[in-house]
């Protein structure tokens, strides 16, 4: 994967305010993969205590956007995805684990593991599968250097 | 529906410190539905300017749970879903509405669809369709009477 | 809805030799949405008598496919679906219905519940939600007229 | 696993008539895996000579409700799925893998991989991931034995 693909990933999450207000970071890339952590906290769960489920799909989401673009080499969207909360997401934080499976030329079929960092190692608390769509640029443009 | 179990959604939904957080809004419940409305601010958006797909997710995974909760009578749970985003979603307002479709003595299988409000209407944003189950009691407690 | 892509549509199903085999019917098409019956007989079943889960995931992909096809106007995919079993499917036949939701330039999200016909009347026992893309030729051809 | 398991696994699935309609094999089981193949012949495709979808998701089906029941260990049924095609179905053997991710006391969330095998290799085709419930016994019965 080239240094510019690295760059483009995390410049394309330091321009998302939600991710940002979520307080998320994307700690890892590789050529068809992607990481993003979030730190547990009181205003991101539900009325139990556990990371609100839609705290855990915004990771989902999220991580797998990013290993189809890195996998797919430029700017993607989810065009849709499906998960499932196996655990309650209990501790000081979560991990979502992405990985491009599939790609062909505009899509990338993704999987993405949840993973919660307990006192006794890692517990895997959701699975989602989607496809990730490259997105097409509207208007002509000359053609990208390098 | 009990004017009680209409209580019990919205005290639920006001023990949720995610959906403060985000500023949503349980507008509406059924005796299998609900409705869930959020206000479009910066910091809910992505990279494009549309609100970032884990608020979408947010929006339909908790409508989901409450159309589920309601239709089963009590605590309930997102067990799995799945979301199509079919456009990007615009608009002062987003709303989710969902439906318990099927509902049998443990789960629901919902559906909620997110519609952006524009200033020429609605438009249909997003799909998702999903398993709510009902929260089982951990303690034992004395037989229900009647 | 024109009378060719009626014809379009039944022809396709006609070529399908794995709806013969199963003995299904395309029961009805319109400009968004298709139908799909199958009786019921033995070899159709899993291990207590229900229709096996593969011929009820036949009929959900294929009128899934029927419906994106008439949307977009021409031959079509189904790229993914979800669903979601309710109840055993038991009947007579059971009935696949399936609509056009969201219907953009090269794909539509669709949704189909399917029915089991019972003495008492119809029996909702099975949703699905998917993404039907419209198949690209992969001739070159003379440029459209118009 | 006990070989009890391994041939209660084999007695359900040679229970099943419609996987001996299609001319499937249970190849594979393991403690929370199984494996399905499939021969292809004309009679099980669509219009264009590839594995009909339905196939593709009997096939996705059928190993994940397989891979739950033996994490489970016992008689179990797939609640829900979602599958991704990822390429067309061409080849002349196809073949699903499915595994157990998550198993908890009464639902496992399982994986599933379908591959074509072909001249030079298997191909990745499909991937479906979903959620297998053991079955309750409706009536009492005494212990099982061994």
């Amino acid at each position: 994967m080239t240094h510019d693909l690295t760059e483009f990933a995390h410049s394309i999450f330091d321009a998302q305010p939600f991710s940002r207000f979520l307080g998320a970071e994307l700690t890892a890339v590789g050529p068809d993969s992607a990481e993003i952590r979030i730190k547990n906290r009181p205003e991101l769960q539900q009325q139990h205590g556990y990371l609100h489920g839609g705290v855990v799909s915004y990771l989902a989401d999220n991580a797998l956007t990013f290993a189809g673009g890195l996998a797919l080499g430029g700017d993607a969207l989810t065009a849709e995805y499906k998960i499932n909360y196996a655990r309650p997401a209990v501790g000081e934080v979560i991990i979502a684990r992405a990985t491009a499976a599939v790609t062909t030329r505009r899509q990338a079929v993704c999987q993405v593991s949840i993973h919660a960092v307990k006192d006794d190692g890692e517990q895997l608390v959701a699975m989602a599968q989607g496809t990730i769509i490259a997105v097409e640029r509207r208007t002509p443009e000359p053609p990208a250097a390098g």
